[in-house]
């Protein structure tokens, strides 16, 4: 056990995701297993101090778990000097004005995504968090599960030769809400309530792409929405106004072609809600959140077009299941493993505040892409 | 046994699609069956001869079957007034010219595609058969095989709704041609020589999309040669000017969009080498060229993406494999006797030479779309 | 937490029936949950003061969880006006008179079916109920498990199309008691004792028809007693009076056929204990309690009766799980709290007691189908 | 190879059925073996004379076997001594008159069935075969498809005890030929043209129902035209007056009740086209045309209905494969045999034309129930 201790401030952690993910799975699993291991084989555990509005509320969060350190006063609990780590969960509206006093304050700041509700906003907090030289990251989960950690092995390892292309497709069915409720908010699906597939699932591919396979050159995206009328949590019709299906074409460095179609109106024919194909000179990958399955060079078979031969070939099963070879642990745990380290001994980071923007203007483009019929070239933003 | 015989002169049937699909397997096996049935229960049985450049290869062929009427003599074919139908399947740079001279003769004209090299061809082409007032007729034999028989059918019944996309993937791994010889020539892969996945395979969507989803109003490609070099039928190594991949979005009149991925560069993750996922507001389907399956609104799940919990669903096993309820008959003799009833009493057949010179016309556009990054719109050629 | 809380007068749960459902499993239940949800979100708990005959057994099912209201004094629990709702699982022969005394104190009334032990008796406190403004409801439980509400959930979606008939069956074999015990009571078998099938399944169906199908409108029965002889629980051979199987036909309001089988002299061929098939124009379902399996038009096959070829088509494969994409609940719950939205803020019951009563109706009326041998019209009763 | 031959004249067998099941399956097959074998171990040969209007045809038909014996002069082959059996499966009305000729010549007589188009004609040709003393016989064949022979095995062995009831379900969606072809021939669905799957299935029933378990003495029918439009072989709209389900139920002598459902609109839940399910005080058997499948008192399961516990029992599987433990033969050859054997040794013989009459009096009485509303005792015609 550790004496090594690092003040957390974690604010916004009585919503769902913030409690059950971030601090019982990752915070205070960390500290179950002993704290953070650094590269010298010290190990550092975390103290959480806890803010929000509802001191009631926190404290039927904090006790339960025997956590002493909670309040609602924000500025004192960065004032402590001992607080090295501030970290948001807050809704998206609230972030940028907390992450600021915290930056202001001289602490490193890890927040949930995204980390603005604008490009100009997530610019201005990257910005700000470089000026001050603190360390900054945002949340990027998906990478950090068992599909595409896989995935990312394979790449490191030179499975693929030179990636040619990436197919990716998301999405499943959200019931109209009419015969059965909707498994999604109606929110989800009012623009001018911040909803749209595009600004939900954009920044996602921006991190996975930029992570796995390069930076973004280029993007054209056909956004739609397929289903205009929706009924609400309370069984009333309204008009959905935002996009609920786009399929984007984006360029990657090295001209690697990244075909991804995002839906909401789409019934499940895949293994896995999301799925990417790779195709690579030396062989091809399937991987989707949880499992990844491969096809070598080697062993890749010759189909010849015959329409007098029923296909009788059974090309899945030509596939070959990529074994996991390693406990990966809680996706979100690995990530502020990641970020301590990150802090404490400098160890390297990308999902920074700046990726993060990036990831926010991507989707602004995406949307641009459509609306002026066009290629839209990426640069950042 | 029906009396009535019907001549057919077959330029090109010499080589092996010729030969085997319209000559054998349509032409012969309909006289087998006592002829094509027209709608007053008649029955008329073709009369095939032979036209070609080489009497001994035209001898060989046509004795076995027992067929007399062969020649070198296009011209003498044409004038016997006993035959009516004249079909085409030469080289496409051969067809042109022949078929306008069957015209000229009044014969109907049928043929292989794509009718002609470019679109100002195709369309004189398909010009001068309207202005003769002759029937005239291009083969799209992928309209006819079970797979996309069952998915008409499955529209023509309503079973989706309102369809709102439509997910196409073509496509398998191409070999290079170095450590093993590829499956494809490699005139394929060089632009000079007419090559490239766009010309081959948009002509099949523009008929596809258009006899199962409606017209085509725009198309955005992004079309890409992933691999740069390849190895030809000599071993020797050369380069591919050619495109071999294309992602192409197509959006549809009623606001249904298509995306197409074609492609040579990718190995086989599906059940068939080329798929259509089908979604509606009702159900969905995805179809081959043998099967169909389909996911109705009343089975459909109801997925919900939890990272705490791994994906049990299977959803592959949640489709329903649709029946085939019928004979299909071979994709190439069902096209036949839909023309000579065309013909003979003026029956529906939607795939004209106007419909031939659409497909061309498509491919076209696409590859423009390409270059002037952006989305087209898609007019009459 | 809620603050507002319900009284509740329970007669009769020292039953195991309403022991185990309605007070356990529902009331309590709902009350561990937080209470029962009106529709502006507010939550409303349950205080149950249970009645009955015997102080010691009352006292031996409260106090384990906490009851402190119990008493063999209807007449004062009634009295008090913190009570709201009277609930009655007492033995049919009880119902009526203390149901009339909760009515005539004012209280809203939910029981137990049947209502009454004869239409006249049923459709009087029916019309008492009507007359004093009270709420009213009867328990129809099978309409609230899984498969009756997938079932519904496909009508309400309109999977059907036209709805052209429903086939039930209904039954298992109940031993003789000889040489193994009967696994149902020996008064089932006894017309004396108000036992037979018709009676004890028919109220059922009414609701069921009505409820999913529509009005019925006519009913033929043959009822019979198959088994004349049995031995009762002290292992005595008795004469069975009362009929032990029914094969009915309904006609139901627009034409659907619904033939429903009942027995208890039948072994189970069947993946449930009961069974609806329902075929309609557009496609057909097989619901049982718990499971609903459907085959849509599209995927309908194609059988042909040819007597040289064995069925190789396995029929029952080409039926669909439909999943259950929410979680039912237990169906006496979901009812409970329909109720108490009912008489809260007058949410929509059909579960009348004229429902009931129409329960009660069809028995007799299909009782004396068979000893009229001809087909009987439903009116109201 | 025996020396003894008996010339059978063979009327209609120019048609499928008649050619294929009765020509070739049934009296050359026997041939083929030898001959009929007869009590004695004597073997007895047919020899077909056959006859039909067009000699070309029989010709067609006859050479090919080596039959010297055809003509289109019914009058002649009637009067030759040498030929002892009538055989007819003519078109239904041509029937009644060529079967009195063969009567009056003194021939025995065996047809297919209906042996007339109407209870009156039916029972005449009965009375005037038995006035003369002949041979009479109608083909009712699926009672020596295999699974009905397992059944009758069952029940001739006591496996049933007393039989309680049978319950019958026949059908399967014939389509409405819109969209999809119709399986069945459009007259069919036409009471003008004979149609009705009342007088199609109904003497099915009634020679199965009296073979199997005694004679028919009540009917109750309910009986619906579920589809009241369709499309013809040539793509028109008709009317569809005649009925396409019937929901019956038939008293037997000695109690048991058999409930019958036909229908050509409902889509197969079963494991075949048909299935009788025969439930006895000592088990149950559930046969189609070629399986059955049996649950005996010993191992009959004791379900009990809780609304707790989700339905786990498989109750499919617990019932079990009846071996055929015998080669059952073509089931129209094994008729033939038997009809021989009444011939010439008096072997016993119940499908009469007096059965035949039954048969068409069945439907005609199941019809007249539902005109009447009422349960029609069913006497002799």
């Amino acid at each position: 056990m550790s004496d090594r201790v690092l003040g957390v401030v974690m604010n916004g952690v009585t919503g769902r995701m913030g409690y059950r993910q971030h601090l019982v799975r990752s915070v205070l699993a960390i500290n179950e297993e002993g704290g953070v291991a650094l590269s010298d084989g010290e190990r550092v555990r975390l103290r959480p101090v806890l803010v929000g509005r509802d001191l009631g509320r926190l404290a039927r969060i904090a006790e339960p778990h025997g956590i002493t350190g909670y309040t609602t006063d924000l500025d004192a609990a960065l004032a402590d000097p001992d607080n090295t780590i501030y970290f948001d969960s807050q809704v998206t509206s609230a972030r940028v004005a907390a992450a600021l006093k915290a930056i202001a304050a001289g602490k490193h700041v890890y927040a949930e995504k995204p980390t603005a509700e604008t490009v100009a906003d997530a610019t201005r907090l990257a910005e700000a968090a470089e000026a001050a030289g603190v360390k900054n990251g945002v949340v990027q989960d998906k990478l950090f599960l068992p599909g595409l950690r896989k995935l990312k092995r394979l790449i490191d390892g030179g499975f693929f030769g030179q990636i040619l292309s990436v197919r990716g497709e998301f999405g499943y069915w959200v019931f109209e809400g009419d015969w059965q409720p909707a498994q999604r908010p109606s929110w989800n699906y009012r623009a001018e309530d911040g909803g749209g597939i595009v600004l939900d699932m954009f920044p996602h591919w921006a991190y996975v792409l930029e992570n796995l396979f390069g930076p973004v050159q280029s993007v054209y995206a056909h956004v739609t929405t397929h289903i205009p009328e929706r009924w609400d949590e309370r069984g009333q019709r309204y008009k959905a106004t935002a996009d609920d299906a786009a399929y984007a074409v984006f360029e990657l460095a090295g001209g690697t072609v990244a075909q991804i179609n995002s839906s909401w109106t789409v019934r499940v024919n895949r293994d896995e809600l999301v799925e990417f194909q790779v195709d690579g000179t030396q062989g091809s990958a399937v991987a989707g959140l949880r499992n990844c399955r491969v096809q070598h060079r080697g062993s890749t078979p010759k189909p010849v077009w015959d329409p007098d031969v029923p296909a009788t070939a059974r090309f899945r099963e030509q596939w070959q299941e990529v074994p996991d070879n390693a406990d990966f642990g809680n996706a979100f745990k690995v990530q502020w493993e990641m970020f301590v380290r990150h802090v404490l001994e400098d160890a390297p980071f990308p999902h920074t505040f700046a990726a993060g923007a990036r990831g926010v203007h991507l989707a602004e483009l995406g949307l641009r892409s459509h609306a002026e019929a066009r290629r839209v070239p990426v640069g950042n933003p």
